[in-house]
């Protein structure tokens, strides 16, 4: 807890008295009791963005789908499974918050039905009927108060214009974009480069561990907080 | 490590000199570079049947899908993600083989086609066409020089009646059956308790936690082993 609070004496405090709510990790949506769709999120990104927003003064609600992290110490984390639940805690924990990061790989599509049973394996082809998830970011972003918000556009074709595209579509504040066809990179890896765009500019950060990539791009969003 | 072997002083070395090939986990099967359908399993029972293997006295090799445990000391881990990538070690790793346990919890249906891309979420419903993976337990089980093989049988319903027709049907040694809708006993929970079916008799095993159960579970197949 000591060595994990050493790094907020040596950066300066640009988030102090700050809310900052945060999503991520993957969502899981249900196809029956024991089976369910998800994606590769591992949840890193998110919870190094939870430090180093901690780290820089903010007090941090990180919204968390199942991952096999950690949790920094200080942070209050709200775990939740499906997109559904991921949108009522990101709607509570935005009432009163400066900055909404939206980390998590909220899944696009979920079951139109989700079966009760466990499905029987009874046919050689099965067909699954899925229905868009609600848009977690936008929902906040339309929000007649809404705080300074920041979405993730994970690519891996056309980086730039389907990040900016999202941006406008979106009403964020700042996106955060990345190439996940580079396994370098990916979501596995310790590692990180990233795109960022705000309305009025870019700035393109080189590939680093994801934990000092957090803390530039927390730096970044303060900045643009501040300037709005 | 000494500490980890010294159940093998205490237990009787009933299966000295065998060799047992048990798989565990969960596979994802992928729908796109990112997306993936995949079920609860923790891989825990597999991993707990491994280790008492060890203690019994075999050579274990564990073919395991993604979980976030430990590979206990001394186990040969063969790691895949999808039942395709299983199917083909267990086909090279039960070729010696005396014992065979089907632990993993397969998914049963794999994408017809993998888009090569990022799917774009364009569309307000989408369809995911799939169809049966290869059944990995019933291929060992049909080989002419079989080993002898157990497997499981996770069920919310009927579970006796469900069980004993896939052991008949599959052409099993043995089956061990639990009821996934017990949350006490689920998926994720370090319990279980099982009823454990044979072609010429059955016998039920109360709750305990996997690793105890894992043990009593072997020194049952060692019995019915040396039988046939």
């Amino acid at each position: 807890q000591i060595i994990n609070l050493l790094p907020s004496f040596f950066l300066p405090q640009v988030l102090a008295n700050k809310n900052i709510t945060i999503t991520a990790g993957p969502t899981r949506e249900a196809i029956d009791p024991v089976r369910y769709i998800s994606n590769h999120s591992s949840g890193k990104m998110g919870y190094a963005l939870a430090q180093a927003a901690q780290w820089l003064g903010a007090k941090v609600n990180l919204i968390s789908g199942p991952t096999s992290l950690e949790t920094p110490g200080g942070i209050t984390k709200i775990s939740i499974s499906d997109a559904e639940q991921m949108l009522q805690a990101a709607q509570e924990y935005t009432q009163n918050c400066d900055i909404f990061i939206s980390c998590a790989a909220v899944a696009d599509y979920k079951m139109k039905q989700v079966a009760p049973q466990k499905m029987k394996k009874t046919s050689d082809e099965l067909t699954l009927e899925l229905e868009r998830n609600p848009d977690i970011l936008a929902s906040i972003a339309s929000l007649a108060q809404k705080p300074f918000c920041v979405g993730f556009a994970a690519e891996t074709q056309n980086l730039a214009h389907y990040a900016k595209d999202k941006m406008q579509r979106k009403n964020l504040d700042m996106i955060i974009a990345n190439d996940v066809s580079n396994q370098a990179i990916g979501f596995n890896s310790n590692d990180n480069a990233v795109t960022v765009f705000w309305p009025k500019g870019s700035v393109e950060i080189e590939q680093t561990d994801k934990q000092n990539l957090a803390i530039h791009l927390l730096q970044l969003i303060a900045a643009q907080y501040e300037e709005k």
